[in-house]
């Protein structure tokens, strides 16, 4: 059964969701995005990423063409249909929008007011098994010498796109060691995020976060601090630098495809006792109570034939 | 008679050239680009530019499918062909690269080592009508609250895409003056450059460009500077800021699509007297003189309907 | 009847009240200021002010040739007698103090040891009639490219007369928006401050002000914080940036003159809904209580004649 | 015999050349200045003083209400006359421009539009007599911790007068060494500039000055490089640091008042053998050629009685 | 009575305490270091410094030789040693760890791999007669212009010995005053500490530190903050500048040797009433208690016979 | 034959040039160095050397016992005497001085102003087998996260041993490429140094240089630009960052031991064709006829037994 896109007002076929060469977000990088998982096949956290998708919009200039609640209907209706074919695998949904067609590229010759944007919606199945020695093994990060945009120039606090230095960053600590994890400080030396998750460390009793100008703030980043404060474990932001790393008791990494992994090494040196810690077993237990499925299973159980 | 473009390796119509919502110049903007003029349905500068193109590649981690021989005869198949559907029109190429489909969002889960970069190239006629009031009353500059990209992030040295602070900067500034084009600063309050061209000052007989380290330093920069020789104009770099250009005699943008614009404002103050100034008038008509057109005139006697 | 003021141990006429072209205050800009304004023809927080004054001074070296119980003598007399002939207005009262004449400019040659501070009191009505759009339509905000002083060349903790890139920053952004008002961000992009208040916004139910490194923290700034507390809204201190103002639910301008004033758009995009919001309505109103006067009918219901 | 000063279009006693408390030079520090002196009573490189007064007043925004030609024979006017009354001694003559009369404060109510640019040329007598020591024995510069203003705060390039920053770095170093003058470094710790001068250094045969990024480029130095143009001494501009001055032959103070003075040590370690140096001396005396008076007479001969 | 050292694994003579002009401590500064203090002859806060050694040891990559358990063994022989030959008097015992000695520069010409690191501890007597003034008087600090390495190059929170900047800043301030203490400021000009203590200040009964990114966090500090809980007093973290020092009621500095002096003076200017305050006085006196020994009279009452 | 080192006054033997671990050179880093090379026994630079050394401790404030000459005198002694025991091996002689020994820690208890400095020369056998693959393969540099000292920290303009942040680099690289060479970037993100060398590049017929504000401007860097003056190959100084290296022709480190080796690549990117380039052959070539030794011999012909 085949899986649907939602383009510009329209549901396609997947294989059609292509965007022309002249489209502002190819052309300039103008646009945002944003990403959410199902758990059974239901959306997780939707509304907290779609309100953070209009926020990026708002900030980025980009006026959606439909309202929220329409984007919500699309949404469900992707996940639905798309379900379906995902033999039982839960899915990604992107939303992504772009200041649209760039007039002067496409021959029309309009002024950048006449821009309408584009809007996509499109999903696709998690591949578990990607991430299974993530969390067998831990994490290995490793600090490009690559830094993270400066707010002055783009705020992090949207989620956008413009992520050629992270492409570069990646391509540096990849050749280094091919399942290191590039995590990117700030202009200033703090630790920002990596490509696509938040990082966090957990030392004497407390998570500490990096401070959030800095940073995308992400959904699951709230969930992590929902969950510590059930368990009244202490939370706070704050600038922290590799030092801090290599001295806490475990580090983490929240992001939305597998909630929160667990990072053993810096720059090839262990963290902790250098394998993921009782801590984040215990969270993340607790999150699989939460989200009614148990994630450690989901993530250390698939295999390929499944996932992909 | 219908335009074609380079779409990996094959020419397509180009209204077919488009590109799979996966790829990762979409998904993560990890892609670079060039683009060049016609002069005479010729291409201007063609190995600079593809040289340059090349560079970026190799910064960015790309690497090339083809060489830059078959570059070079693409390049040149699209024009030919394309000049004849331009209605006598000059054309601009387009040089695309990114680092191929995201194997996770496609579906196909393989590591980023299996990535095959996407290339593009591509045409489109030049609107010079749309640029017909900076050559006759000349360009107003705002300089925006928002800065470009420091190079210890990603280097402005190579022409790629991640651009959406500018068009954040851009939409700011034209919500004050629509005509107005965003100047920027670097994060140490620098004169940087346009989103789409460098930026020079003249005075008292000599021409000042920002230093080389936060711009991409064109190609008809190259050529201003080789105008300037022959003229026997001195040319130096250096830090300059707004000072420098509220009391320049004038000022101008080199920039691939028109060459040399005089900006006459900044800030909503004049530069010189406010208006196009003579030796801008003089360097068009020797670089006119260099391409066998009247650059000028191409420009100014540009409409609508020609034009786009 | 006429009114006085205090310069150099005399009250004057405020006709006479000038200085000399060789005044350090005029010459280097060596000085310190304060301003507090009446409610009901009492001075408004006094001792926050003359406090504040005082610190400043001692920051500045400036050494006050009066004891601080002198100065708020010289205060409440300046008051009482300027306010009979305030028709009923209320007052501003500033305090200045310079490092006193420069003694080679003078022709006197000494040493700057040998300075004696010039110390100025004076009045003004306040003409509420100029704010009267802030309070009905709500507040423009643009962020000029010129940014704030870094504390490491002189404390924003001070509030001090070096405003000239505030001038040259406010020039900027009026000749886009005559009545916008200019909101000033540190060398890292953090807002910090405008010209004459402090800025903060509210959001999900708390207010957040920028952190007070790169501010004067105001008086108005802690009576705010004393209601809020009252009202048991959250208030903390942060790094924010371009983007918190634009998704915040409201944002408002503390200041002496007018105390609170809602800011409805930033660099043209509106904040909520772009208008005056309700929780500044409320507070607004509580202030009034606490002062026993109606600020919002005292700004809305100025007009030209009676405010100046 | 009395002397005058020009005070917005008239001519008036020096006594009566005072500001209104109001005047936004004094409440905004907004305004520019500049200064020259005279040789054997006719101002000294008068052109370059005001045309650089003309372009620090286009860069703040200021409008002068007279043209060059007619600011040129106010200085004439104001020169003569006074030189009169000066018992033989030189002059300096400073222009100072400013945003005009605040209308807030002076209770007129207007907009800034409104305003009037206040100018002001008045003169003193120069003393010598003070800079003695600083022929004789040489300057000993200290560094304070205080920074100079960063470009993209303001420019250092228009000559200007928000040097709180320098008052309270002053009064710091000189409660070490009284005698001692406050050398300003940047924000990076680059040097730049004092209060009064620039600063250059002579090491190895070539003469080194700051950028000209973070320094307002004085008329001596101006002056200066044409006598090293002279001498066949190369001149070049970087970016120094103490290290450059503890090792430097000799180092330089250029400044309108005394044209150029020794540095013999800096944080009270010597520069060269800590003594003014031959090269020091061989340019005073090449620059009183120039001037058709003994520069290093004219300090070193002064006393008490006949300077002030 | 002789006292001893540990180095490398064996108790030698500390007159036999030398290290290899080979040694990477030597050679690159490739080292750690911990300091403690005896109060009645037994170590204070032995885990807590011990601890900290071994996270320094651990962020530079330098794998101590012998565990935990067997330092603190080493570092109780040593007390016990060489309090019997210390008269009475409390002793300092010193952590020093490098990467070993340097095969090339030894000759030996191995890797970097080979290198054992080098493991010295070692003792000497408290003189506490150095700090009398410090206690009766107060101590003066100056804000060099030298700043503190910023954390992006090498972190402060480890105790290490890179401090030739410090011994540079401290030459500058004592040849101006031979008794201040340098306060150094971060690269933004914020206070960070000194170069053998922390820095806080007092003020409207709280207490402030600099922020834990550009400090090393001293245990003597986590006992104040002890001390401060006790007594109900709040204490913080932020970003604080000479303004707040010069504008605080009392500033102290919590260091191993002395516990907490007061600081008067800050770049010659008074803080509070320029005297030692009550609060600090009865911060010591707690302290004293929890010591068991009286720490104003161990300083005050030392003269020199005794203590060196 | 044993060989000697010179030792605060005396020359000792090597095995006894030792350091008491109170050393100010130990404790705080408080030292200088400076490092040379023989050819054919003979110390090649010795002046210059040895005055880069003086500068050095000048700016160190640290007070040379001996003059130059004696210096001079010294340097010979040692190298005469240590080749004999070298078995025709070349040597690096060595230069430290250290602010001699703390008097607090060695319980002597004196204040700063008793110091008397430590001055050590002794000499080593140049390993050149250790640098064989350099010369064969080329060497692979990597930028580390850890960035270079700013110079308003600590001006890199002399040869010092705070290299703590070094070591702790070069750990980090070494994990993922036990021959790679670290090349610190400074806080901006340009190009500096590394732990032992100069770094410049060559392209398009020039050489250019990082900017000596961040560098320690080596003596090899200056037979460098002799060389390519003789050779009529431009040299400038510029702020480059791994761009450029990435785009180079070739890259080279300048260094005392063995004079100048080709990169190949950075961050596992090939620079040219990623081996040693003719343009290096051809100046070391030139290098080897200079100094009367062939350069590249001495390198790819040392085999263990020999060198070490």
């Amino acid at each position: 059964m085949s899986t649907i896109a939602y383009l510009n007002g329209q549901f396609v076929l997947s294989s059609e969701c292509v965007l022309p060469i002249y489209d502002t977000g190819i052309v300039m990088g103008a646009s945002v995005t944003d990403l959410l998982r199902t758990f059974n096949h239901q959306p997780y956290r939707l509304q907290d990423h779609v309100h953070r998708f209009y926020r990026s919009c708002k900030y980025a200039r980009l006026l959606p063409p439909v309202p929220i609640g329409q984007t919500l209907e699309i949404s469900k209706k992707i996940i639905e249909n798309n379900s379906k074919s995902a033999d039982g695998r839960e899915l990604c949904l992107v939303y992504y929008m772009t200041a649209g067609e760039n007039p002067i590229y496409a021959g029309a010759a309009g002024l950048p007011g006449d821009l309408k944007p584009t809007y996509v919606q499109h999903s696709f199945p998690l591949p578990f098994h990607l991430w299974k020695d993530h969390f067998v093994q831990g994490i290995h990060c490793i600090t490009p010498a690559v830094r993270h945009w400066p707010p002055q120039c783009l705020s992090s606090k949207i989620k956008h796109r413009n992520r050629l230095h992270m492409w570069i960053g990646d391509q540096e600590i990849k050749r280094m060691d091919p399942k290191a994890v590039a995590l990117y400080l700030d202009i200033d030396g703090n630790i920002a995020e990596t490509g696509g998750s938040n990082f966090v460390i957990y030392r004497d009793g407390s998570v500490i976060s990096p401070k959030r100008k800095n940073i995308l703030w992400g959904v699951s980043l709230t969930v992590l601090t929902e969950i510590l404060a059930e368990l009244r474990i202490p939370f706070c932001e704050d600038d922290i630098q590799t030092y801090d790393v290599v001295t806490a008791d475990e580090a983490w990494m929240p992001t939305t495809p597998y909630c929160l992994a667990p990072v053993v090494k810096i720059n090839s040196t262990p963290i902790g006792d250098g394998r993921p810690g009782p801590m984040w077993r215990k969270i993340i237990s607790r999150w699989s109570e939460l989200v009614g499925k148990d994630i450690y299973q989901e993530i250390v159980g698939a295999d390929h034939k499944v996932s992909s």
